[in-house]
C-alpha cells in the first residue's frame, strides 16, 4: 500500500463519547494529526440512532475505514470495557474481517473513565484484538510514565492513550497527550505507506 | 448472605445468543445447576428489542439479578469480544455498581467461537473484570486441560468455559462440559451462602 | 471443604517486593485478615535465592498454599506485567495444577507501580487467570472508584488492589485500602468454608 | 529510522522454549523471515544460565534488541502466562524502556501451548503491553481463522501465533503458519523502515 508522492495520508477517528469527554479528547487527537502536513485527519462519532435493534447499521462510517491509512479509536470505558456502541461498531466489521478488507492499516486507540486506572487498559486491550484480527499495526504511546517533563501520559500507559475526566472536564495535561499522540500516529502512517514528512 | 436452611439457592444465566449456540450451551449449563438439590436455575435472554438507541433497557433482567444468589454470563465471542449487546446490558448495571448492589454473588461465565482459541479468552477475561466491579466473587472450571478422562474442557481454558462451534452445532463434549460448570457454579453458590447440598 | 466450627481459617500472602513497598502494601493486607476474628493469616515473601537457573525451587511455600484456605497474591507490575520472580513461583505451581491440589480455595492480588494506571490491571488479570487455573475463586474489591467517604480505592480498580507508590512510599489511603482489602478476604474465606464470624 | 537503500533489515527472534516446541516455532518463523530478500533473521534463545538470582543478567541479547529493526518474541505458555525465564528477560529491558530505545521498532510475538486454547491468548497479550512500553509496532496474523485453504492459523488467533503442541511435536500445520508470520512480519519491517522489496 505505497501511497504516491503526492498523496495525503488520512487518518480516520471513530469515536463513541456519552459525556462528550471522548469528544474532546477525539478532538485533541485530530489537531495534533492534522498539524502534521501531508495528513488529513477527520473525527467520525457514533450516534445511539446508528444502533438498531442491538446491531449497528452506519455503513458510511465502515466504509470511512475502507479509505483511511490509519484509525484511531476512541470510547469511554463503561463497566470495564469499550462502551457497548463502540462494540456494536466493531461487531459490524466481521464481513470486512473476513475478507482482512483492512489489513496493512495503521490503528491506535484511545479511553477515558472518571478514575485513575479504573479498567481503561482492559479497553485498550480490546481495541488492540480488534486491531490484531483486522490485520492492522498497533501503535501506542512512546512517553514512559512520569519521565516526561510536561507531565504527559501522566497516567503512565502506553498500549494507547488513558485519560481520566473529572465530571465533563479532561485535564489539559491528558488533551495535550491526545495532541501528542495523534501526531505520533500521523507520523508512523506515514512512515508505514513510503511517505516521508516533507 | 446467610440463606435460611429450607431456601432454594437462585442461579440466573443471563446470556445473548445469535446463532442458537451460545443458548444450546446455557441450557446445558441450566441442566447442571438444576440438577443440584436445593438450587433452581433460570435461563434469560437479552434480545436485540432491549436495546433502544444503543442502550439496554430491560430493566427486568437487571432486577433478576438482583435476586440471585450466582450468575452466569453467556455471549459469544465476536471480533475479539462479548457481544455488543451483552455489552448494552452490562453498561446498564452502572448504577447497581455505584451501589455495588450484587456485591457478594457468585459469578461465572461461557462463550463460543467459531475457532477453537480464537479470542475466546477476551470475552471470559472482560466477564471477570465485569464480575469484579460488582464486587462478586468469580468462578471457574475445575478440569485441567487435556487431563479428563471424558475429554471435557477440550480447549483447556479454566477462567470459564470456552466451547468452539461448527456453524450451528456445538459439539457433545462441550455442552457436557457446561453441564459439569452449571453444577459447579450451583454447588459454589450453596457453599458460600452457607447450605451444604442435602 | 467444610471446616469444624473450632477451627481458623488460614489466610497466606504470597508476594515479591522489589523496593519495599509491596511488602509495605503485604504488612497492611496481613494486618486486615488478622484483624478477622477466626482468621489466623501470614506473609511470605519470595526471593532471589528461590530461583535456580530460572526456576522456582522453594518447595515450603508452595505447601504454604496447600494448606491455606485463602491465597493472597502480591508483586509490583514491572513492564506491563507481573514480576518474573513471581511468575517463576506461579510456574513452579504446574504439578498442583494438574492434580487441582489448590481446587476451591479463595484467591485475591493485589500490585503496585510507579504510575497510576501504569498496566498495574494487566498483572491483576494474570492472577485471576492462574487463580482460575488452579480452580480457586477470585475475591475483588468492593469499593467502586470515588464513591468511598475514605477515598479508599482511590485508582479506581475492584479485580484487586492497585495502589501506587512514589519511591519508596506507599500513601497511607493505599495502605488503608490494603488493610480493608485483607479484612475482606478473610470474611470471604470464612462464608465460603461454612465458618461465620464469631 | 529511514534505512539506507542497500541496507539489510535485521530481523531477531528473541525465545524461550522449555521443550524444544518454541525452538521449533521460532525456526519456522526465522525460515520465513530470512526468505524474504533483503532481510536477515537470527534466533536467540534465553537459557536458564541467563539468570541469577532471579535476574536476567545476559546483556548481550538485550544488545541485539538494540540494533535490530523488528523483534519477535516466543515462549511457552505456563501456568496462564509467558514463561518467568522471557519474563526476567522483559523485566531486564526496564533501562532501555526509561530510554525509549527500542521505539519505533517492529515488534510480534508467538506462543505454544498443549491445549487449543489454554491462555495462550494470555501470553500474546502480554507481548503486546511489553511491545507498546517500549514504543514498538505490534504486527500480527492477517489470516482469520477458518478462512485459510491451506489451514493456516487453525487455531483462530490473530494478536499473534498461537501454537498447540502433543507432547513435543508441533503439527505441521502451525510451523507452516509460523514460517508464513516470519514473512509477514520480514515485509512489514521493510515497510516500515522505507525499504521495498527487492
Amino acid at each position: 500500500m505505497q501511497i504516491s508522492p503526492g498523496a495525503m495520508v488520512t487518518v480516520r477517528i471513530i469515536h463513541h463519547s456519552v459525556t462528550g469527554t471522548t469528544s474532546r479528547l477525539a478532538q485533541a487527537v485530530l489537531e495534533g494529526a492534522a498539524g502534521i502536513r501531508g495528513c488529513r485527519a477527520e473525527v467520525l462519532a457514533i450516534d445511539g440512532a446508528d444502533i438498531v435493534n442491538g446491531k449497528f447499521e452506519n455503513d458510511a462510517m465502515l466504509r470511512s475505514v475502507d479509505t483511511a491509512d490509519a484509525v484511531i479509536f476512541g470510547c469511554p470505558t463503561l463497566m470495564g470495557g469499550a462502551s457497548a456502541q463502540f462494540k456494536a461498531f466493531a461487531d459490524a466489521s466481521s464481513d470486512r474481517w473476513a475478507a482482512q478488507r483492512w489489513e496493512g492499516k495503521l490503528c491506535a486507540g484511545f479511553t477515558v473513565g472518571s478514575c485513575a486506572s479504573g479498567d481503561q487498559l482492559a479497553t485498550l486491550l480490546y481495541f488492540t484484538v480488534l486491531a490484531a484480527q483486522h490485520g492492522m499495526l498497533w501503535v501506542g504511546l512512546n512517553i514512559p510514565g512520569g519521565h516526561d517533563p510536561q507531565g504527559r501520559n501522566r497516567l503512565g500507559a502506553q498500549l494507547g492513550l488513558i485519560a481520566q475526566s473529572t465530571g465533563t472536564t479532561v485535564p489539559t495535561v491528558d488533551l495535550d497527550t491526545a495532541s501528542y499522540f495523534g501526531a505520533r500516529v500521523a507520523q508512523k502512517a506515514m512512515s508505514l505507506h513510503g511517505r516521508s514528512q516533507a
